[in-house]
């Protein structure tokens, strides 16, 4: 029989299907295919990007030369500017404003043909500090209201540049999704005084099945009601609502963590594309009760139909019980 | 510079996007590839599919013959089960049921190579006809609170076979999709005591730049806050909240204008992948003064990525403008 389950946060309905049911190894996802071009983010190829904002690398080294162990430069397609005001405006019963924002990328690695499950603890704790720098940073211009962190990792997820990379877009409004995170946060506070996210953690550290992996003040697991199959959520142990007031001890927890989970999942899965997004606190409200960070990982193993855009349901072959019993059996 | 446009309806916002502007006949999209197996959907495979539901066929042919000219059949592979009741049940904090619901094929022509464009209007005008006889009857259970219409063509949006067909699902839950729609229509409704919808089609008649086609009492038009490239609503003229209340001359007025639009995109675009989905009020609630059916039609150009899916954000590299402008100087 088929089941309905239903996100606790955002009320969000799945289905888990067992007439399309899966196993995890069943996937045979789109290869994640390398591009015979010139690489712009390939150290030497440094003026293919815009001038660097921030990088690793020696003292005497000049900017946007070749030496650096990671660089964080503005995305030379941006989906939104830096430059300019809101100036927000009607159209009739329409609202629009301009496109003010930011959107930087961050080159994890000098090396090519490396990736986020493949660097050191250390290569991909610096890639986290560097975000958390950015996103101070960035936290001072009173236009922007959020910073999303994500990653699309090979083609299939949507990413043009097979050299590793992660992307940063700081928006002058909080996205809708966040919102409805917020929400939901905040109405379980109302009535329970206390956080759904540790609520969760608790449930799902005694009930164990939905656990993949605990480790450095991390808790891997696959949510009750995933929308994809293998869907991953990373939630530190301890209480926080914004990623960036955490301490370079947790970076590197996550960075050990995210790494151990990765390779799991390149095992099982067969080398996925993916995406990962972080999910934070609005930069104006890093201390709420209510809200707690996580990184929610999304291996792209199906397609998204028309059933799924007309109507919020997610149609999910693999419950997560198996998903994570699968990546909890494999050893990183 | 980029734009950020909200929907009135749902609030969402999305990024229209210059730096990555394109126009709609820079895509190249995934050709819909053929496959080379038994189709079960072919005349004389009925054996294939599940006993048939509804079928349009001569007089003395027996069901599950060939001689059709459409057939309805249950989906071999059921996202939603139709027996068993729904038995919620809770799970500590997390919230299940049994997945409930009707998942239904309509097989739309006995032809494997035909397309909903290369139908006739009496033939397009045969399928909407039998998904609102479905409609009507999936109505008196008591379980179901929604009923979705919805195609996949192309294997990139999402089709396990290519044999031009549509699918209903009905759902024991009003989608949330489906509900963020009616709230955001309800809220204008108390606001203005007007149809939103209405005062869409009115606004955009008079400015006529996001217009596409207008005739046999349909507007096809580009939405003023797209979350794809060449997304397309088709809005009946006419106020009415559900589908299955239609007359047979507004089904025969829906299959012009469809046939008419697909056969534009199919020149604009390329033949492209796409999805459609009939977003109609829910099954007891058919009435309502405040929603207004329509057809949103998605062709598959871009990949969504993870920007998208942490954010709900959506960036569209095409403005409906120009979206509208190639699509309404092509000829039908």
């Amino acid at each position: 029989m088929p089941e309905l389950r239903k996100d606790p946060v955002v009320g969000r309905w799945v289905i888990i299907s067992s007439e399309r049911a899966k196993r995890p190894s069943d996937f045979q996802p789109e290869p994640v295919t390398p591009r015979a071009t010139t690489c712009p983010f390939c150290p030497g190829n440094e003026r293919y990007t815009p001038p660097e904002i921030l990088a690793a690398r020696p003292p005497d080294s000049p900017a946007d030369s070749a030496g650096w162990s990671y660089r964080v430069v503005p995305n030379k397609f941006p989906a939104l500017r830096i430059e300019g005001e809101l100036e927000p405006a009607g159209e009739g019963l329409f609202d629009r404003m301009n496109g003010v924002g930011a959107h930087e990328v961050i080159i994890e690695t000098p090396n090519h043909d490396a990736s986020l499950a493949s660097l050191s603890v250390d290569e991909v704790a610096d890639v986290l500090l560097a975000f958390r720098e950015r996103a101070v940073d960035l936290k001072k211009d009173p236009r922007f209201e959020y910073i999303l962190l994500f990653k699309n990792h090979g083609e299939a997820a949507g990413a043009s540049l097979e050299h590793p990379h992660c992307q940063l877009i700081a928006t002058p409004i909080i996205p809708i999704m966040v919102r409805e995170e917020l929400t939901g946060s905040a109405d379980y506070y109302r009535r329970k005084e206390r956080c759904v996210w540790c609520d969760i953690l608790r449930q799902e550290r005694r009930a164990r099945h939905r656990i993949i992996l605990e480790r450095d003040g991390f808790v891997v697991l696959a949510p009750f009601a995933p929308r994809f199959p293998c869907e991953t959520w990373v939630l530190p142990t301890q209480h926080r609502a914004a990623f960036e007031e955490s301490q370079v001890e947790e970076m590197r927890g996550l960075a050990a963590v995210l790494g151990d989970f990765l390779r799991r999942m390149n095992r099982v899965l067969h080398d996925p594309a993916y995406n990962f997004m972080l999910h934070t606190a609005p930069l104006n409200e890093p201390s709420l009760t209510y809200f707690h960070w996580h990184l929610e990982i999304i291996p792209k193993l199906t397609r998204v139909a028309g059933f799924e855009w007309g109507s919020g349901f997610f149609i999910n072959p693999v419950p997560p019980e198996d998903a994570a019993a699968a990546l909890r059996d494999e050893e990183s």
